[in-house]
């Protein structure tokens, strides 16, 4: 078995979970839960940057980040699955992947401000600087939605995953001025069992 | 000819940089500097994220992150070589470029720490969190500092172009305490000319 240490409200873990279903290797993959703030946690051994996910694979050897573990999974299952072997198709996955990816970091850093600073000490030109990634990755995003194909690739894996984040930790306004990406998350919800499945908790 | 968007003092630059020199793709490779505070700057029309390193394709199509660029770049060179095909190697290079990107990014946040926020504004439990993710990833590197191959991957450039950050930004101290990446850290830079013609500017 593999082990994927993880918590239930990580958008990069989510990819990994709903790439295992599409890979049809959730019967290989054990989830070990992590206490981020908890330093005994052996997750800093594992992944010395001390994020989650991190996936054991079964001869111990330990994979980080989403990216990396996406890229392992597809191998393990093959190859060329969720990381198309075409070189266009490839590079499109890729750079959606990237996109979202980064959208996701700004959304977290939004996030952080909050959680770990005091009222009094959040800076407001470091929140417009991250929100403004959201806003126009979200737009460039909405004017260029991509095909939903029948099994989904990184990219797309991740574009949901970073509108569920989104959902979760924002609001759902995106839906309103995004009609685009509205349309297309409810194709993805409704094509792909595991994104319901993997419903953020905690 | 491929044109880079970059700046002088970014490591994610330098990482294109050192692989287009590897890779032998140097000449045809155009750099267009980028000023990240000049929000009338093209560049967040070509990378919604408003980031450096952003390549336009001889095609006009626009690559980022640097982990997508390298492994374009690599694509175009013909392909396995800084990113190699053997499956061991490859994962072992790109979990290597995930945790020199992870420690990278942790550093460009305690980097950031000072510049976006006044003296009072800054949280030392935070600063405490990304610099936890530095020393662990720095030890772990130490512990297991890779072998200098002829052509370095991904990984390898990742390193270097993080221990230069490390030398730009914070002191040279990691050197002492780090006998082995020091050690590695000279090799690399006798061995890989372009190290040395990409030194951080800015």
């Amino acid at each position: 078995m593999m082990i994927l240490r993880y918590t239930g409200a990580s958008p990069y873990v989510r990819k990994v979970r709903i790439a295992s279903s599409v890979l049809g290797l959730d019967d290989k993959i054990e989830l070990s839960t992590v206490n981020l703030d908890d330093e005994s946690d052996r997750l800093r051994g594992e992944n010395p940057l001390g994020k989650v996910p991190a996936l054991i694979a079964e001869d111990g050897a330990v994979y980080y980040d989403s990216r990396v573990i996406l890229e392992y999974l597809d191998h393990v299952a093959g190859g060329g699955r969720i990381l198309p072997r075409d070189t266009a198709a490839r590079f499109a996955a890729l750079r959606l992947q990237a996109l979202c990816d980064g959208i996701l970091d700004a959304s977290l850093l939004l996030v952080y401000e909050n959680r770990y600073r005091p009222g009094e000490m959040r800076v407001q030109s470091w929140i417009d600087r991250q929100a403004g990634k959201v806003a126009r990755g979200l737009a460039a995003l909405e004017a260029s939605a991509p095909r939903l194909i029948g099994t989904p690739d990184v990219g797309q894996i991740t574009l949901a995953c970073m509108l569920g984040y989104r959902d979760l930790r924002f609001d759902e306004g995106w839906r309103t001025t995004h009609p685009r990406l509205h349309a297309w998350h409810d194709a993805f919800a409704a094509q792909v069992p595991a994104f319901a499945a993997t419903k953020f908790t905690g």
